[in-house]
């Protein structure tokens, strides 16, 4: 990844300018990301921390962008000569890469000098909420899959070159089996995926000649699209033709693709026709338009399909192409005096939580199942046994008697120091599906999830309460 | 811009070494990018050329990209050697920078031997689709936005950082008036906008102090996000105040900006607060969720804002995350003899139109608006008087006597050299803006647009019907 420290909004500069002029640059404070609840979205499952490592390891102005910024004519030159030497000199938790996460989670916690803090908003938003975006949709897409593999095909469809890349990367965290991004796969080491496309079949002068070509060079590769001309008819005559060849040369086919029309129909047909041929281990891998909505209409319609290629719908989360993650002062530290903040608003779910926080996930120890998770200020004590009650409805408490506990921010910054070590990508998406694997299937349901528990420690609710009648106070006295 | 010569799909690769071991790697082929009708899209507005043209200059295999592809063992030694001396020798044609264009039409063709046309198709869909979809999706806002101010704010709601970088450039092509992305106006040479954030607000013991502090550090710049607590007992008020001090030291305010809230009932309470304090020039500000639908509903409303700032919907083109370009094979010459291609489908909108072709705009003489587009063959003479016919309702035809033409794919690569110049982007913003007040407004309604005529010439209609013909006739006789 390239520098990015001037990936940033102007407000940011323009902010830590008049924090730096004002001498409010070295307060200590406290932001979390975290998301909102959003459509059908349950769990998120986060990434994109690898690469906001990388960020902040390479924070730094060269001379060009001090010379821009300073053409500006905004900034106070003492400004400028802080930026000449500026680097991250704080503390950041985050959850893992793959971590199943839910709405109003803190999913990462940067406690910097507020100066520091701000200039690091935007790209860390970006970074982290694109590829905890794409993650998500994949492990959606991979769940209505119900076994099958899936293979993400999106690079032309997306965003731009880095949607492309990191899109891909996501989607291997979120479940995906591979990509057909070449320049991912190289970057972070897996087997890029893919045979042919129409313009093979086109360019030469029948069907049948391509796939025999296709055959000669490929022989253990042999995966035929057969939809060109027309998949019944001639696509799938032609490929059994060339697999007979193959057969008797000592060579398996791999299959073959169907990429337009009904895939339900279109692939029970051709099962059909491949097992009467003698091929019923070939495999019938299936591309165009495929999300989670569609997998799931195939599922109940016994669609004989072994192997998806997801492409457009995975890789802009179409639907919900952004997770519209925010960055929320928390605490901020003035006279050496911690004061603990928050966002108002009149909508109750878009009040933020205050203070210097961390999150735990509670799991029931008699079946190791996730049963809530919970926002505590950081450093209080969790009980044995635990009352959990919900947020607004305070009737709705349960005691757990014994459970296990799991902190799920780590750190990683110390000072401004790297102490964190970063999993190879298949760690993560096997973290992931092991965590996924410790919730119950009803939080996991595309569609009208049971909602899962997230509580706020008693601490911090009453901090939060407090706060929201001191406001309410000071409104009404306008 | 980085080398993205590995970011392709795999399937490229397969095809290359596919055609280079089977001889057919010379064959000279022709490929079409075109997107089809999507949505309430009409029109669209071309962008990513000059990124398009960066990628085809910089196209090169380094010795760990060889060495990558080397390690897959699916490649012939013989095709390893070509890709180190790899170049793109071809024509490429494309519309301009801004063009309005519409569904079906070819907004970029490659003439090139068809191993070389094949490794790009992945990097152009990419680069055009996504610029394409964010210039037409700002076009749309700024259209809705009816003559106010259009900022560009979604970096960190962006799809990765590409997105943010390149889909802020996108905008600006679209109408947007700027952009809070610093590292876009670096890279782009534009001004950056922007001022503070509600943790501004927050870090101070009170909104009143922190408007202050900003007054005093941009006392000509002073422009107060008033919704952190309330926006009309507290915010307004505080922004007042400071507005009075500002004004007393001989500085004039710029204005407020809103957040949150019902933006109509709020633009209007605060405008009548500002002009009864004696402030009718300070600007009201406007962001949260804006896209051309909530536009329209403010206009009917009457809200009082003079400026817009749009994120989230407008950087991931929420609604159509993806244009869905493709990339077809239009010709290939085999033996010499060059023969038109086409994708044939069941759905007659999904069939793609044969042969070497260019395409033509047609205005009006006497209004001198936009009257029509016409794809034709290249090399075919254009008639005055002109007959066009609507491709499948053939009774619907207009003879225009006397009409202006422009050919709107113009030379951009010939051999493999670039020959066009790449306009600033303030050029291709004003090229937009001219060209699009060449089409009437029904074309251009945000919701059930009239459709433009994009018409075939003759000579490219009877193609086409003889190729669908002799399709017909062989699927028949399967």
């Amino acid at each position: 990844m390239r520098n990015l420290t001037m990936m940033t909004d102007l407000y940011q500069l323009t902010m830590m300018n008049g924090y730096l002029v004002s001498g409010a640059a070295d307060n200590t404070a406290v932001f979390d990301v975290f998301f909102r609840h959003k459509g059908q979205i349950n769990y998120a499952v986060s990434a994109g921390l690898e690469q906001a490592i990388e960020y902040i390891n390479d924070l730094r102005f060269d001379a060009a962008d001090i010379e821009y910024l300073q053409a500006l004519h905004l900034f106070d030159e003492r400004f400028i000569d802080y930026l000449r030497n500026f680097r991250f000199t704080g503390d950041i938790y985050a959850v893992r890469e793959g971590e199943i996460v839910f709405p109003g989670e803190p999913i990462l916690t940067v406690k910097a000098p507020l100066i520091e803090a701000q200039l690091i908003e935007t790209a860390l938003l970006n970074i982290i909420s694109h590829q905890t975006l794409i993650a998500t949709k994949a492990s959606r897409i991979v769940r209505a899959a119900d076994g099958k593999k899936v293979v993400e095909f999106g690079l032309r469809r997306a965003q731009g070159p880095d949607a492309g890349i990191y899109g891909s990367r996501a989607s291997i965290i979120g479940g995906c089996n591979g990509t057909s991004n070449v320049l991912a796969s190289q970057m972070f080491s897996l087997d890029p995926k893919g045979t042919h496309s129409h313009s093979w079949v086109m360019s030469f002068p029948t069907e049948l000649e391509a796939f025999e070509k296709f055959a000669e060079i490929y022989p253990d590769n042999c995966l035929l699209l057969v939809d060109t001309y027309d998949t019944l008819r001639s696509g799938v005559p032609n490929a059994i033709k060339v697999f007979d060849k193959l057969r008797a040369a000592g060579h398996e086919p791999v299959g073959i693709r169907l990429d337009s029309g009904d895939l339900a129909y279109l692939s029970k047909k051709a099962r059909k026709m491949l097992d009467a041929a003698g091929y019923p281990n070939a495999v019938i891998f299936a591309t165009n338009d495929i999300d989670e909505e569609l997998l799931d209409a195939l599922n109940v319609q016994g669609a004989k399909i072994d192997v998806y290629g997801v492409g457009t719908k995975l890789i802009t989360s179409d639907g919900m192409p952004s997770l519209g993650a925010v960055y929320k002062l928390a605490e901020i530290t003035r006279n050496g005096k911690a004061e603990p903040t928050m966002k108002f608003s009149d909508s109750s779910e878009k009040i933020t939580n205050p203070g210097y926080k961390t999150l735990y996930r509670i799991y029931s120890a008699d079946t190791g199942k996730a049963f809530a998770d919970l926002i505590a200020l950081r450093g209080e004590k969790i009980d044995k046994p635990l009352t959990l009650t919900h947020e607004t409805d305070r009737w709705k408490t349960t005691t757990l008697e014994d459970y296990e506990i799991k902190e799920l921010l780590v750190p990683i910054f110390l000072n401004g120091k790297q102490v964190y070590e970063c999993p190879t990508l298949e760690a993560c998406a096997q973290y992931s599906r092991d965590e996924l694997d410790r919730f119950w299937e009803e939080y996991k349901r595309l569609r009208y999830p049971h909602i899962y528990k997230v509580d706020l420690s008693d601490r911090l609710y009453r901090l939060k309460q407090k706060l929201l009648k001191e406001r309410t106070e000071y409104c009404n006295g306008l």
